[in-house]
């Protein structure tokens, strides 16, 4: 079986062991626990587009490495038309759910992003990585699993490295070698998904040097192992999530969680680095090219659901779209730069010697600080258009609505051109777009703005730039980049 | 007595009849009940600073009509110093609370904006509006009142005026005119501070033509009197507000409510405008005037504290602000961008025949437009700052760091360069500054961006604009705005 | 022959009847004249990288329709590589002479639009138009042409089509159609490249409906047929171009044209359509998609060199480009947008029935959004970068540097860390960029932004986005765009 | 007389000895040489406004040191109207000439400036220089003297400060001090409006310490000084300016020039400082201060008159300004904006103890960084209102419009809903205002964006923001600045 259904895949869920908390409680049922479930259900939406005629060619793609055809967060990405396809399937998971989908995402990039670092390593060192890596994939495929993807650990003072922190577990660590697999210790925090995933897949958070060696490490573990303990953030009036009626739209909910690791055993086979700090610079940059260059569906995705919350909205207050065509136009602008930002991306990308596929790291970089700024105005323009009841605390809640007092009058009050409910429900899932639960990590998922621009720096070829410059100038003295003067 | 401390102020909304909802319930004592207690401690605050040495001259000034130290929101604006007083009174207590206090603001601002129209009414009409609305003021200084400012009404189908709507009680309208007073239906809806207010002004939520001169009614009316019913609205993440610990900042909050009339006599000698729909328009326009002449102290304040947040989450994580300085200082740009126009403002305003001052309207529209859009680019990068532990979802809740199973690790993974628990009280406040209940109402408070820029265009001589360009071009034939050809 | 160096290309001018003028004099040689042959110098150097082991590949590629090598602006685009190539060429041109090359670009766009507009009207109404294009397309890749490429008319008065102009020759058009062709009159007005070019490609300025038959013509003539006189018009700061020394560079320089036709005549296997109005529209289009695709190389091209050129200021001035990275990323990031997007159009492009490729237009036209406002701030930052120097009139004459009075000492003032003339050098040509003779049209090249946005509007399915947000808000009644109550 | 009108002005020019060169050449007379008359039109017209009815409350005002009537720009700003009135009279020049007027500008802000420095240096020193400064003020009252401001320097190497420059003469300095006055030698560059002024008012270049006493000189000299010799820089397409014909407006120009001074003695009643180090940094503030305050008139004004171009080309074109409204309208919002910041910096300024009035520094600052944004984006939107036309070299000269073979023709191309000529006059102010002579120096007058950003930071209370927004969040341990780790 290299695919499965929306159910088959809850019931995957269904058999781990409960290790997830929220609210200080232990969460029995992922499934129906509403704190989990939301997030959980547009995952199994993507696993039944399997079998959908229309979407199938979106959500699935023929293994490179099997010849079968599998989920398409299953597979090895080989060429351009695989990066867009990265894309597209975020975009299509976002327009499902209106959100961020982690467990289709950081752990699939990561297998990527594993694949030509193991070669290297392998070919370099003469280490085994690759062939496990590989075996992973299939595993993975086979198993038709759902993968979070653990970088970001808990990093203290940001500027001191690992090995300098006051404690040596906030950072994931290796802390014993064994003769059949590591023992890791240590947190991996703000990782989307993890809920929804029936392995974590984990990198290093950073590239790191000689004194470092203990932190670089790459491995995939069970989300239910032994020793790890996973605690769900809370999100933006995450209570709703909890409630009954319309205060929060049902579609999907995001998912963000910290994970301890204590003495946490990983069998070699799942082990795809230990300790080769040379590497670890080369598997966050090609984690973050990867990522990087499919983040423009994601962003696009949501846009697209915020136009249409938006035109919702002023319908439901009597107003066409027309009044709001050039502020329309505009949230479509921000959506398709970033979109075709990642489709460009893929088209100037690269097959890598092992024969993954690579984006444009530069116009990844570039699409990243536009990544970090767009999808904020498009929000603010969606406000804009739905009026002053999307800003801030302007619904009274759904049960003020239902009261038997004053319920119906106040559901009078909310009528716009249709009836309150309708408006009510349109302008809940705009706030849940714009100040609720639905905001995914536009600023710092995959990287800071800052990070990307350092990538721009160093990708650019500053020098040539002033040396052509010089040319059409004429003039032929050398012009070199002063030094400091004492 | 003029003026009230903190502890006075709050026995005197004890003494109203319970009538506010939350949650379906009722709420029996609004200076203690969670949903808002916190909104009526920083309007406490305001009245205590009438006597701190320090900031009595922001917090009171001398009465122009009675020559005595008031409470500032208590008196009439006479001069661009006032209007200044304004601006520098809402940063000042947005630097306190760090979010919008309603009951110093809207219902100050109407009766200020009556002031002059019931001078023209009077005199033009020969009604007795103006000795009325000065009574008022007098009996607010006196009684050092708190004051909501209700404008805008349902609405309904944003295309059709009052009348035409399917429900006349949509918006507020006068259903008796008696010999003592009128009788009033319908809702007003988004306003601010109600819970915090002693006593409610009411304005016309738009100007009206001859066809809705029941729905031009401007009036004062006691928060609790028969017949009015009052929900409060839910903000962000407002289930935190009745929580323990540290999810949300404890020093204050937003209140918005909706308000239900049904058969409210108002007296006469409360009754500013009753029908005379010809002054509803300069009615509504000095209001939004006045307004959008301070605004840039609300907007000023809170980006002061989101800096302040940014500042301190930075230092938590172990950063100076000199890593982030340039993004500092163009918080600080967007910052005293409107403040400065608020000043602005003030510094080419006018006194109206009556002596009340009304600050540049052009340059107040011109602000609205900033307001709408600067304060969302400072809260964008108050999140760049503080790394991804603000945008949405990425903090544990406190009862999980309380967990006596994994709390005390968790706090640990939480640490920067300091505690963990200070950490996230650091990010706590950024995210309620950004995406919680702390976000006050930019976008559409005092009126749309739309509307501002439809004030703009009707302000602007833009043929005086064309002669002017004609005479430097030497154009010498006329040059008219072309008519549409057929 | 299918490849000419510079040197045969200039002798191709050199054989053309002189027919252009400027400042109403008669140019006899262009590719000498100081007004014209700054221009030709660039495009006689596209035609010698023919021959260049490194730029070949940019400025070459194998024709469709021969299967021989040839200059990349003969040639017909069929896939998404083709497109990114005119991208590429077009960065490449722009890198060498810092400004725009009309004479490969637009008749060469106009006859790749031409290709499958010509092939539907063949198909569709028997014509015999294609077959023409196709031998068109070979009698310009055997003589290696430049073509020019004309589309603007006089048009007149905006709000009128052509055939309710007061002057009927405000607009090309059809004054007779014979048995052996047709004979045209009228003008065509900001016409690049029309100097350097061996011939002109001509298409309709717009869609046009039944009334405008006669200003439906496409076709291609000599640049010196019987009957046509060009007027070369005036570009920013031209008189230098007419000078010695180093007040402007001297690597290149923009050429546009009005061109007026007097009943000339084209012979029939010229003629690509005549009066076929309904492929009006079509054909604009096609032409603008292709156009759009590739503009992205041409921003960037130019951006680079401003990037340079900034830096080589900045050092003149002894301050490394450390102290500007921010602002030099920024122009890199506006850079790599505009180009990131060309090859996102190109990803997302499609072959037409007839073989030739069409870029995604959406992004084609998010691009040209992007294309009018982001070359703006470029230049922007790059005066920031040079101080006032380079604003606009802050450099003494060539001339005043020679004075044998003051001329040394002047000299010694503009003495920066390196020595004046080199200073000044360096800040000519950032002046050129940003107010001089170097700026391209990125405004309405190819078409205006409102254009494009009504392009944005017209290709994005603004109802599915409605009903995709209705599905996720949990609203199952209708909700239709409102028509307007009477 | 302490008011003269254009005539007498335009005379007592004529008087001077002639020491202005361009183009290598002796300008004899400057009231009539093409080069410089028209920027003299428009300082003319300044003095002849004094005597219109209209206009003579912005063009005059009261002196505060003698109580006549006098020109605005010979008198002693003291409170916040004058600072506005400073700006007021920025707007009605720029909106007269379209540009720059140096003239009556930057030597009075620095009399202004050095009110209270002097005042201080006397207190504090003992020295006599507010006295002279004194005099030189009724001077220039009684003589309605146009003055000059100096300040920039040569600069050579940006790193190094002027005492360690391979060329001490690259910045203006005191090679000799003798009984009777100072001898100077060195140079200032980009001076505004140098040759329509009878004297020129000299300040440092920076603030500078002990090193550098000898750069350290303030003092007043004539124009036409023994030892000055002054050149006239190029500004874009200048040569127009020496043309018959519509292709450069003829309103008014701009000036800026090079100032060579070779051992010119200052005789000590016009010398304000000499060395007194200690005192240079705040004259330069007081400097900036004052000319940021009333910065935002300049800016506006020219706004004013793009705005109306832009307005006359679409006309022109045949097509309404409501096509353009909210273009226009954006226009209008960044134009009030620098105006409004000006008017918010005057009303939050301070008296000098010395009785000078100092706008509010933080503000002026921050409007400089819109100055060196906006009015680039308000260019922009003139030109796309505009169209092709006026972006860069698309009208063709005015010779060709006359020529007999092909003028009448081509003059018919450029009519649109009116003739050719009215057209191309509105479409060349565009041009002259946008990518012309006409630009004024937004970016670098005043200083660098950068400068100001240097200021707003120091002028900011970053750690009361920090400890503030501490309290709010509940945060009660110190969290200072991070100290670097080693």
């Amino acid at each position: 079986m290299s695919l499965k259904n929306g159910k088959q895949y809850m019931e995957s869920l269904r058999k781990l062991r409960p290790n997830i908390y929220k609210f200080g409680e232990l969460i029995e049922d992922v499934t129906t626990h509403p704190a989990t479930q939301l997030h959980i259900k547009s995952v199994a939406h993507s696993f039944d587009m399997a079998f959908d005629e229309e979407q199938s060619g979106i959500f699935t793609t023929t293994s490179f490495l099997t010849g079968k055809k599998a989920h398409r967060w299953n597979t090895l990405m080989t060429c351009a038309e695989d990066s867009v396809g990265n894309a597209r399937l975020k975009r299509a998971q976002y327009n499902w759910s209106g959100t961020c989908q982690g467990a289709t995402c950081a752990g699939w990039t990561m297998i990527n992003a594993l694949y030509d670092v193991t070669y290297k390593m392998d070919k370099e060192l003469g280490t085994k990585y690759h062939e496990r890596l590989k075996n992973y994939f299939l595993y993975a495929e086979e198993n038709a699993l759902a993968m979070a993807g653990l970088c970001t650990d808990g990093k203290g003072d940001r500027t001191l490295p690992p090995s300098k922190q006051a404690d040596p577990d906030i950072n994931l660590h290796i802390v014993e070698k064994r003769e059949d697999g590591i023992v890791i210790s240590g947190c991996k925090v703000l990782i989307c998904g993890v809920a929804a995933s029936n392995e974590m897949v984990i990198i290093p958070g950073s590239g790191y040097g000689a004194d470092d060696t203990d932190y670089c490490v790459a491995c995939a573990v069970p989300r239910d192992a032994e020793g790890i303990t996973i605690v769900e953030a809370r999100h933006v009036s995450d209570e709703r999530d909890m409630e009954e009626g319309w205060d929060v739209p049902r579609g999907a909910g995001s998912s963000v969680a910290y994970i301890l690791f204590e003495n946490v055993f990983v069998p070699n086979e799942r082990v795809f680095m230990a300790g080769e700090y040379q590497y670890s610079g080369k598997l966050i940059g090609d984690f973050i090219c990867i990522y990087r260059g499919a983040f423009g569906g994601c962003v696009t995705g949501q846009g697209d659901v915020m136009i249409g919350a938006a035109i919702n909205v002023a319908r439901a207050n009597g107003l066409s779209q027309k009044v709001f065509q050039d502020k329309l136009t505009t949230m479509t602008i921000n959506n398709e730069t970033t979109y075709g930002l990642s489709l460009g991306s893929a088209m100037s990308g690269k097959k890598s010697e092992s024969g993954s596929f690579l984006p444009n790291p530069l116009i990844g970089n570039v699409n990243k600080t536009h990544i970090a700024t767009l999808p904020y105005e498009t929000k603010r323009i969606c406000q804009d258009i739905c009026g002053g009841l999307v800003e801030n605390g302007c619904i009274p809640s759904y049960k003020d609505f239902q009261s038997p007092i004053y319920g119906e009058k106040l559901l009078k009050t909310a009528a716009g051109a249709v009836d309150g409910e309708t408006r009510v429900r349109a302008a809940r899932l705009a706030e849940w777009l714009t100040v609720g639960g639905g905001i995914p990590g536009c600023m710092h998922g995959g990287g800071s703005q800052d990070g990307a621009k350092l990538g721009i720096r160093a990708l650019s070829p500053w020098n040539a730039y002033a040396d052509n410059a010089k040319r059409i100038a004429g003039i032929t003295r050398d012009l070199p980049d002063p030094v400091k003067k004492k």
